[in-house]
């Protein structure tokens, strides 16, 4: 995370992300109540955890009755500002930035792709699900409208840095990056990566011989 | 990470692997020697970060020289175990399992992926490119032959855990899990989760207003 004041630790917004995507489901299971010790089991998260997290952002809970499930889901949606609507540009429109954009779950918690681009010219003028394929060097002036303050960049690692410099220009101060680089980015611009073969090079080291 | 013994900090794997990605690039360009500072600069981590991380392997570089290229991309290969080619069991075929089944940059870095399964009737049957799709039930048998270690979950969240279980008892000892789901793992079952909705949610907090 590249943030001016990242007054939360970052772990814990992420557990953050994952005590909501718990509440909706057992909001949609019209589960009224739960326990720490609950949660807990659910999410494999320490209940002590899951306390001093929710700490950083107030009080919440009642001892011996514990946390009213619509209202903790509520809260915890407002505070990561997935409870409105999120327009999102997603760079890059071959197999991953197809996944992404045909990803239910995003959809559901409020992430919309309003726009998809590329930098090839076989993809610009082509269609990805709903959505028309742009040249990138339109996002600038199509986000004037669209106001998309999130992008994602599904580029091979040698354009990813132009297109995040695009993106930045175009507004945008939130990247998900997918492309196997550390992208430069101006201070107040947030980057989240994943990277995919990190993650099985991290798995590979821990296996046995 | 569920490890019996996590002695190397995962960070610090993480960025092992970032390393690894920089000295490849470097060794096709021909570089020679490298220093913590060429480091720095590339991959945007501290260079006194860079010397702590290498420490746990042992001793590398020479004062005043730098680093050999090569030698530091094979010593951090072994450590890892990208040294060798590394079969991958796939299950979910659906659009994400087809963009990790199609993405370059796994097999360059020895993550073969050699047999895809789904449990949908409407999948099985069918290819994921040069891939037949098969029932996962059929994991444990196939992988007599394969012996995988490594598994990618890559189906609906309510599948995930049957799916796991059944690449457990497949053999497989580390899972790169896609699903938005805490997995139940026997112990000495490495995990590591990806999941989209909470690195969006993450960007999101950090969103002004």
């Amino acid at each position: 995370m590249n943030h001016p004041t990242p007054k939360v630790p970052v772990p814990t917004l992420e557990r953050m992300a994952t005590y909501l995507a718990c509440l909706t489901d057992l909001n949609e299971k019209q589960v009224q109540t739960i326990s720490s010790a609950d949660m807990e089991q659910m999410t494999n998260i320490n209940a002590a955890q899951f306390r001093k997290d929710l700490s950083y952002f107030g009080e919440f809970g009642r001892p011996g009755i514990g946390y009213s499930v619509p209202e903790l889901a509520g809260r915890i949606s407002t505070i990561l500002k997935v409870d409105r609507e999120q327009p999102v540009l997603l760079a890059g429109a071959g197999n991953l930035g197809s996944a992404l954009a045909g990803y239910p779950a995003l959809r559901r918690e409020n992430f919309h792709i309003v726009a998809a681009f590329d930098t090839d010219p076989d993809k610009i003028g082509s269609r990805l699900w709903d959505l028309d394929i742009h040249d990138i060097a339109q996002a600038p002036a199509m986000n004037r409208a669209l106001n998309a303050k999130i992008g994602i960049i599904a580029v091979p690692a040698a354009a990813a840095q132009g297109v995040a410099e695009t993106l930045v220009s175009a507004g945008v101060t939130a990247i998900l990056n997918f492309a196997p680089v550390s992208l430069r980015v101006p201070a107040g611009v947030a980057v989240r990566n994943v990277d995919f073969v990190q993650e099985m090079a991290v798995l590979s080291y821990h296996l046995a011989g």
